[in-house]
């Protein structure tokens, strides 16, 4: 793992008074030096934060100069003052870099259905627009800048020899999975400096969301405002990568995507065990992608999780109504290396070593065979405690 | 409501040892004095119960003399020695009817990958017989028989006076909403005098039951033995209904069903409101339902309303993810009658009131309205608390 700050960006993340704890950073600027290509994809509620609305506008696109981000409001449901405060705010770090109103991206994480303080925004934004680095430090503070109820920043990165060098990609992501003060939305960013075209980009970053953040389930809510975007200023080289150079860069942006991904359910403040979910043997990937999905959103199989209870026959049923045809007769299931079920009978097993052995780990391993074929998909979800309940059950008012 | 023995049958339910509690009955056995019509509606998942291979291979059909039903153990997950016991169960309880094998369906609900005490079943279908009655006490032991984690028994009943007489219909059910012991397997039989075709029959409980049961959502987790029998035996009158007649049966036997759906959710264990979701304005009716079903799905709805938590963010914004399409800008929301949302943006409103009234009341209204059409839907479910967590973390071990 390797976490360092792409060539040609610069970053800050500052506190604007949005949150209470002065400690506590809420807004993100991040600037490229030079135009970047920028890929977006974004969450499928049709109820959608206005910066969801002004990004994907702008997305993909090979001039963008600057994203900002706020947490503490999300800017969503607010009708047209919600629209006008998102492109207030573009064109402010648009500004504050020196840029057009067209190439800035705007993010915002937090409770729904207020208005953006646009005094304490744009106070923000000046003030990171002077703090801007290149070093870890202001790494951090960025990635800090958009947490809301996450425990802790989640960065990734990897650098790789391509051809023509090396070139970094850092991403970074918020998300605490149990959490639900804004439908738990997922943010993230990710930076690189290799030169991508627009297209390129854009089917780049679909696929690895797809294979990472697309996986992770934590109550099945889609946020209003779940957004992952790259930037790629081209500042490590000035070809875009192919052949073999595409395929390294391609397997380092899925590394970050699902190293990011994971961190968001692991982050579960109300959560005790970080479930992984394979499904193999399927006939096609979307189905194995469904079941997993499915299994992943039991609340029934979630509790019995964080009561370290083997109950095979929740997940075994769950699989049972994902609504894709399989023969009950083939399945077989483990759960942390252990069988305990098998061509559609249980197995003899001994039930206190299995619980002891999700007892003893904050990771609990699923695995489904169908029997149907040769596609597999997995999925990322976390336990259902009580504690979860407790800090969902009042957190608005 | 009117509650008793439909004419020209007997019940009985016994203890016979499957629970540990001897002052809980266990089996359930239901005899007609003369063949009756029988309909029925079962869980579609594709991993079921060998009762339910059983009974679906068995109805409709105009020559059944007698349900059994036994609690504790499920007879789901247990493959070909499942199927032998369901047709021994039967073979046991025609016997004791001075009928065919084929003429008895046979329904379990328990903990599911464990095999049928046949000893017990046995003991249990003996005693039923020499105690079958068609009293009102049979008919509460009958309805006993059948719970599981349930507090309470759950009988609906309507007399109606059809041209030819009075007829009776008298439903029991079981199912306590949160708790997943089986999967909150919602199990029914609902016992009429009337006279029915069997088409007619199926027909109608399918009606009833897609109005019903399947608007009742707890975790989204569709059991592995969810039934709905309807036993239509004509000893009220050999003329089935006709015209008007017709009618006032179907709305009937849509009342009792509707009576006995609503007591599942309002029996969790666990649960502190029971929440009905109400959808109109849809462009038609699987649009409604898809949307109430997808917010009475929702974690975060469910936690807020156990928090007294008027968050309107959580119910739109689900309503978002539906997948049905609508144009956010026309949707309004109100919770208990407080206008919460309208026209794609939160309307100013008293949190502390309308929380104060989600507090003091164990019913919770949520009202959808979507402004694309004429059609609506409606679901129940309960809220999500700490105490259902609690009680689902460690049922099986």
């Amino acid at each position: 793992m390797s976490i360092c700050v792409p060539k040609g960006f610069l970053l800050a993340g500052v506190h604007c008074r949005i949150k209470q704890d002065p400690r506590k950073q809420d807004l993100t600027l991040i600037m490229s030096e030079v135009p970047a290509t920028a890929a977006g994809v974004y969450t499928q509620n049709l109820v959608c934060g206005a910066p969801v609305v002004w990004n994907r506008q702008r997305t993909p696109s090979d001039r963008i100069r600057t994203v900002v981000i706020n947490s503490g409001v999300a800017n969503a449901c607010t009708g047209q003052r919600g629209l006008d405060d998102a492109r207030k705010m573009a064109g402010l770090a648009a500004a504050a870099c020196s840029a057009e109103e067209d190439q800035a991206l705007v993010m915002s994480t937090g409770l729904i259905g207020e208005f953006l303080p646009m005094d304490k925004i744009e106070q923000g934004i000046m003030a990171a627009a002077v703090k801007l680095g290149r070093n870890e430090p202001s790494l951090v503070s960025a990635a800090r800048g958009m947490m809301t109820t996450d425990t802790t920043h989640k960065l990734a990165g990897r650098t790789v020899a391509l051809s023509g060098g090396k070139i970094q990609i850092t991403g970074m992501a918020k998300g605490a999975a149990m959490i639900g003060p804004n439908m738990a939305t997922m943010l993230a960013v990710i930076l690189t400096d290799v030169k991508l075209e627009p297209d390129t980009a854009q089917s780049l970053l679909k696929a690895a969301v797809d294979d990472s953040f697309n996986c992770v389930s934590v109550e099945g809510h889609t946020s209003t405002s779940d957004s992952v975007v790259l930037l790629a200023n081209g500042e490590a080289g000035r070809q875009p990568p192919a052949g073999a150079d595409l395929e390294i860069f391609r397997g380092a942006l899925d590394e970050v995507c699902v190293e990011l991904a994971r961190a968001l359910p692991a982050d579960g403040e109300g959560a005790s065990h970080l479930i992984s979910i394979e499904v193999s043997g399927c006939a096609d990937r979307p189905s194995a992608l469904q079941i997993a999905k499915t299994v992943a959103n039991s609340a029934l199989v979630k509790t019995a999780v964080a009561g370290a209870d083997p109950n095979w026959g929740r997940i075994v049923s769950a699989a049972g109504y994902a609504g894709v045809p399989f023969d009950p007769a083939r399945v077989s299931l483990r759960v942390n290396g252990f069988l305990l079920y098998q061509g559609g009978t249980p197995v003899d097993f001994d039930a206190q070593v299995v619980s002891d052995s999700i007892r003893a780990d904050r990771d609990t391993l699923i695995q489904l065979e169908l029997g149907e074929g040769d596609s597999c998909g997995r999925f990322w979800t976390t336990d259902l405690t009580a504690e979860y309940v407790r800090l969902n059950a009042d957190y608005h008012t």
